[in-house]
Formats: C-alpha cells, sequence, structure tokens
C-alpha cells in the first residue's frame, strides 16, 4: 500500500496558460472538429495524474502548499496522439526510398527482393531486446514532439512466434518510457515467402482461433487489422479473419482504400470497425457506411506525401460528418516520417483542413481510433492529465510556424516526463 | 598581428566519416546536379578554416599533433546554404494565416489591411536592436539545421531609411552569429501606402541612384531584388530599376513568375541576373532566357506548400540543364517554414528530384545563386570548411527520415559552431 500523502501531496496547478485549447472528448464529427474552446488566462488543476479542474487562473484553487507549474505564457494543449504507427520495426529500406523516387514501381522492387519482406526478414532476426533498442529512440523523439500515446502494430513478423514477439516488443517499450501504447495484432499485412500464393492458408495460420485468443485473453493487443487492398487481401478473406478476431475478443481496424477502391471501408463499417485508416480512395458507399457505423476515419497524409501520391479526402470525409483522426503511419515502406506536428502542417497545408479541425484529428478524434476516448485526448475533468506545453501562446501561431518544433514540455498522467533542454 | 602559431595549431582532420559527399563547386547545371562523389571511409584536413586536403582516410596525413575530430561515422556533406529568405523580419500574420486556409483570397486580406504592409509598419516600427533580438533565434535554429550560409533581403522597411535599417539588421546579425549572411536590397518588393496608385514615384526614391550607390559602395549589400509580377512591379519597372542597381555596382536577382507570367524571367535573363527565384509559372521562354544568361533558379517549394498552390517545375528545369537551387523564401507572409532540410523533403517526394539533386541545390547552386560558389557549397581544396556531420551514415538514410533533425554538428570555416546536446 502507498504512504498516505497529504492532500495536495499529489496535486499540481498549471498556471499562466495564455490560451488552454480544451479540446472536447471524442469522437467529434464533422463541423463538431473546428469547435475548440480556447480559453484565455487559464490554469488547470491536476490531481492523481487527472484533471480536476480547468477555467479561468482567477477562478482556480490556491490553497497553500499547492505545487504550481507555469505554463509561461504558452499555449496549452491534450497530449497529441498518433493512432496508426508500425513501430516496432528494424532494418533499412533506404534504397528503395531512392529507387522509388527516381520512378521505379513498388512491384518492380518486390520482385527485386525489397519491399515489406526486408522489414519482416530484419523483424524475424531481431529479438525483443533489439526491437526495444531500436524503437526507444523513435518513442522519445515523438515524445519531444509532444506525442503522448502511440498506436503500435505488429504485421511484420509475419509468423506466429514472430507475431507474438512484436507485441511482446510493444509491452517492453510500454514499460521502458511515458509514452502511452495501444497495440494493434496486423498479422494480416501480408502473405510471407514460405506462403506465396497460398494467402487463405496463410490467414489460417495467422488467424487461429487460438492464436487470436492468446492475443486477446493475454492482453497483447487491444485491436485486430487488416491489409484489405488490391495485391493484399480482399474484402472476404479480411472478413473471415476480422470476424474470428472481433469472437476472439479483439476490436477491429481494416487498413482500406489505399490503393485501389475493393469496398474495405464498406466492410470496415459493416463489421463496425472502430477505425478505418488510409482512405486516399475511398468513395462515397464507403463514407455512408463509415459514418452509419460511426467508425473514425484515420487519415495518413505523410504516407502520400512521402510516397509522392494524391492525399485522402480529409475535408470531404469532414465535410461528409465522419470523425477523422490524423496519424503518421510511421513505417520503413511507405513512411519514414515520424512527426506528428508535420503531419498536421500537411493536413493544414494540403489538405486544407482548419487547425482546430487538425486539433481535434490528432487528440480526441485520434483517441476515439484506439479506443481511448474516455480517458484520454481531451481537456475534460477525469481525463487523464497529459498536457502538451508549447512556446507559442495560441494555437494559430503554432501551426503559423510547422517547421520547427514549439514544445517546452509534456506532461503525462501528471507528471514532467520532457521538458526542452535551455537553449 | 596575430601570434605566430605552431605548425597544426589551425589545423584540424575530420576523421571517420562514413560517407563524405564531396559535392562540386557550382554552378551545376541539369544532370551535373546529380553527380555528387560519394567517398566512404574519408577524412577531410582543414587549415586555416579551408579545406586543404580530402580523401580516404588511410591516406590522411597523419602529423603528431594534429587535432582530431571524429564524424563517429555518419555522413558529412557541406553546410546547406538557404539562397532566399525574407530574413530580418518582424510582426506577427498568424491570423491571416488561418484566413487563407478557411478560403479567404490574399486581396480581401490585403484589402482588410492585412497582407505585407502589417510586417511593413511592424519593420518600421523596430529598431536595428529588435530586428537582431527578433531574428537571432531564427539563424541559431537554421544553423541547428546544418545551415552555414543565408541571403537576407530587406523589403519591409519601404522606405529609404528602414530599408537601409533592415540592411544594417543583418550586418549586425552578421556580427553577432556563426552563420555567413549575404545580403540583398528589395526596396522594390511593394509600394507602400503611402505611394498608392504611384508605383514609379515610390521606384524613382526606392531606385533613386544616390541610394543604390550607397547601399553598393557601403557594402550594405550584394544585390538588388525586385518582385516583378501580376500585381507588383511590370516588366519595364523592374527593368528600369535594375538597370541603375547594376550600374550602381548591385548584382541582380528577379522575383519572378509566382503568380502570373508576365516575362519576369525573361528580364531576368536578359540582365544577365544572378538568379531568378520562384518560377512557379516559368514557361518555356523564360526557360530558354535563363539557360543562355547562365541564370540560377531558385525554386522555393516551402511557399508553394505554405500557400497550398502548384509547385514550380523544378523536374523540367532540371532536365532542360537549368542550374537549379532551393531555399526557403522564409518570411511571415507566404512561408513561415525556417527548415531548409523540410524544404529538401518537399523537392523529393513532391517535386521528385533525386536526393543529390537536392543536395547540389542546397550547397553548390545555392551558393551561385548567391555568388559564393567560389569559396561555398562544395567539398573543395581551399573552400571554406564549413561542413556538417549527419547521424546518418549516407545521404540515403538522412533524406529516407525527413521527420527528424540528424544534424550532429556543424562546422563553419573550420570552428564547430554548434553540437547537438547530448540526450
Amino acid at each position: 500500500m502507498r504512504p498516505a500523502a497529504t492532500p495536495q501531496a499529489d496535486s499540481l496547478l498549471v498556471t499562466d496558460i495564455h490560451t488552454l485549447a480544451a479540446v472536447k472528448p471524442g469522437p467529434r464529427r464533422g463541423s463538431e472538429m473546428r469547435d475548440v474552446p480556447m480559453l484565455r488566462g487559464a490554469a488547470v488543476l491536476i490531481r492523481d495524474g487527472r484533471i480536476a479542474w480547468f477555467g479561468p487562473q482567477r477562478e482556480a484553487p490556491l490553497d497553500e502548499g499547492l505545487a504550481t507549474l507555469s505554463a509561461s505564457g504558452g499555449c496549452v494543449i491534450p497530449g497529441l496522439i498518433d493512432p496508426h504507427t508500425h513501430i516496432p520495426f528494424a532494418g533499412d529500406r533506404s534504397g528503395e526510398f531512392v529507387r522509388r523516387l527516381a520512378g521505379e514501381s513498388y512491384l518492380s522492387i518486390l520482385e527485386s527482393g525489397g519491399g515489406i519482406r526486408v522489414t519482416s526478414e530484419a523483424v524475424r532476426a531481431a529479438t525483443v531486446e533489439d526491437l526495444v533498442a531500436e524503437n526507444l529512440p523513435r518513442l522519445r523523439r515523438m515524445l519531444e514532439r509532444g506525442v503522448t500515446r502511440v498506436e503500435c502494430k505488429s504485421g511484420y513478423g509475419l509468423a506466429p512466434e514472430h507475431e507474438i514477439k512484436q507485441l511482446e516488443a510493444v509491452r517492453a517499450l510500454a514499460h521502458s518510457q511515458p509514452v502511452g501504447l495501444v497495440a494493434t495484432y496486423l498479422g494480416a499485412h501480408a502473405v510471407p515467402a514460405e506462403f506465396d500464393g497460398r494467402p487463405d492458408a496463410y490467414l489460417d495460420e495467422i488467424g487461429a482461433e487460438s492464436l487470436l485468443r492468446q492475443v486477446a485473453a493475454g492482453g497483447l493487443a487491444r485491436f485486430a487489422d487488416v491489409f484489405c487492398d488490391r495485391g493484399a487481401f480482399t474484402v472476404e478473406q479480411a472478413r473471415r479473419y476480422l470476424e474470428r478476431a472481433a469472437a476472439a475478443g479483439l476490436k477491429l481496424k481494416v487498413h482500406a482504400d489505399e490503393l485501389a477502391q475493393i469496398g474495405a471501408s464498406a466492410l470496415a463499417g459493416a463489421l463496425r470497425a472502430v477505425s478505418a485508416d488510409h482512405l486516399e480512395r475511398i468513395d462515397d458507399d464507403g463514407i455512408a457506411a463509415l459514418r452509419s457505423a460511426g467508425t473514425v476515419a484515420v487519415v495518413l497524409p505523410g504516407t502520400s506525401f512521402f510516397l509522392g501520391i494524391e492525399h485522402a479526402p480529409a475535408r470531404r470525409l469532414i465535410d461528409a460528418g465522419l470523425p477523422v483522426a490524423l496519424g503518421t503511419d510511421y513505417n520503413p515502406g511507405s513512411c519514414m516520417i515520424e512527426s506528428l506536428p508535420w503531419i498536421m502542417a500537411i493536413a493544414c497545408c494540403q489538405l486544407r483542413l482548419h487547425p482546430c479541425e487538425v486539433l481535434t484529428a490528432c487528440t480526441a478524434n485520434a483517441a476515439a481510433a484506439i479506443d481511448e476516448h474516455t480517458r484520454a485526448g481531451a481537456v475534460a475533468v477525469g481525463f487523464d492529465a497529459d498536457l502538451v506545453m508549447l512556446e507559442a501562446p495560441t494555437v494559430e501561431r503554432w501551426f503559423y510556424e510547422p517547421g520547427r518544433n514549439q514544445v517546452r514540455a509534456v506532461l503525462r498522467q501528471g507528471r514532467v516526463v520532457y521538458q526542452r533542454p535551455e537553449r
């Protein structure tokens, strides 16, 4: 049992906030995304790692002995959430990146031994400890940019033992650093070489009931995900796999409509997936299916930037009333951009989203995309005190200078877990 | 007189370079841009601030007492050069940024009192000391990203005394920090309110022979520049101003073909301008004019990214045999992206340039765009020892991870002027 504490021992008052971006809990749909109350001259009271009160500083409780932390006149936002990454990964595909820039197709790269199989070999060769060592710095840099929660997928092991190993690495990473991690089982990411031409046999192995139960019951993953697209798994294959995963107790995600429109977003809606991700080629039927299911649309503009392809129609998705989230898709093949603020700048400048829409997409709606929206992604009483202190006094000023990191400090569950070194 | 030094006192050997990107001196035209010799296992000998030798480390001079600096197995490149910025500026136009994102036109913003005049008022109200204080951190952050030389423009004073003040601020900044600065006189940036409807009268004042002589003879600027475009100065106005500037001893630059094709790049070529900048709407005649004049084409994709407009046809310009440089255009209205590496990522991923082309564009050709190509922008004997040590072992690995700063240390004229703090 922990020792009895004085009343204020676990309390902290964050003061001198020029603007508190009081994002409301998600999911926030369509036009709600732009509605972010901006409280000037605010303070936030934290108790036991949670937000206990927020409001005008002049109304803040000022008990003697209450610890305070000054935001130095900067803007404070909820911790950013990255709802789609392929951490933990291993290996280097920079050569492939340059070949693609020179015009070579992914298919040609794949045929010459490149592509996802390079990553898969590196992950298979790695131990849990290797994966932790390689991915810890990535999470540390994400934290330095204000990210306090990250979704992490398996999907490079492509064999039961190696998929489990990746999920064990996620668990070890969660215990090794302060960013909160949510794990997704993505055994159905690609067909490994030893199952060439036999995708159903692979799915039988990777989607075996016993394996899915082990993943779910062992708490190794919260979600199951599948790459349902042209050149990946068909809608029927994906459906069978996802239905088994749901029966085993996993919530669902779908990699949908990235390369072609084969009905993957419609499937996501039909199965009431928590999120459908990518959506570069979503159509009206897909939009309708997601809307009626309440599925979060996760847009990944870093990938379209990195690959030089068309972005997902994020503006249209919001205007259609969907809850849209943004993520990095951080992975060694199609997006080595780890910076969520960079993704946010692309969303503003190239997808024409309003800064408040982008902020909601990376907080409240990203939390909804990983089923954490009842405790994270918003400034609300009872929510985890995950807060980012910015140099800029307002959200507008922050977005206005996208090329530099304006994070001064990050709180995770009320503790200061990052502070920018003085220059 | 400085005291006599021991032979090695001003010498330094940079060792343990995995890859030395030995960019050749500019300008590098068309297909030459991709040709960057990559020396593995290299070393660089620096003497008196200049490169005295470079080659395989096993052949390096190893005199006893020679100071060494390890590149720790990373890649070493020439210092990056930003050939087009509007530093030093003042004031905040973040509100305008958000209004534009919401669809408002620049003209409407201008008519409601926004736009360049907001910056002009802030610069007019600032002292030299104010401008230095506001812009020093910008240069420091650019240095942290590997930038060792920056072109700085006046153009917000928009009256002789305030234009001179901006140039004096550039001079003061050059003496206050290690990044090398080259100044450009841009009196002909816009017509200030007090000259509304009288652009020729304004040009007579801002382009007066005596003023141009003061700027040139006083060493306040190396270049004169003009915004020649629809809604700015006509080709005839620009020609008259530039001819006077050339007669006063200034070299020439032109803001050309950004908003409309009115013949500005053809004018730049006809006047043998050192550079023509922007070029979003350059046509074949403009390309031919720049090519025959040897004018450097400076492409600014941060601006098109920030504004959400079409990029300049950089791929086409290189394929047409031009020397292409890249810059940030860092300014408070149309591009608050200060990060040249970010611009380089846009150039790769969205303009489809090869990493070696981009590296040449930001070193040798950027040096040519500011007339520093006989001393900077390359790894060549006798050149300034401006070198950047990267974490990545190769250029490919560096470009492959565009979302994070991989600069470990920066040397400027042989001195370590930036070192990343240990984490």
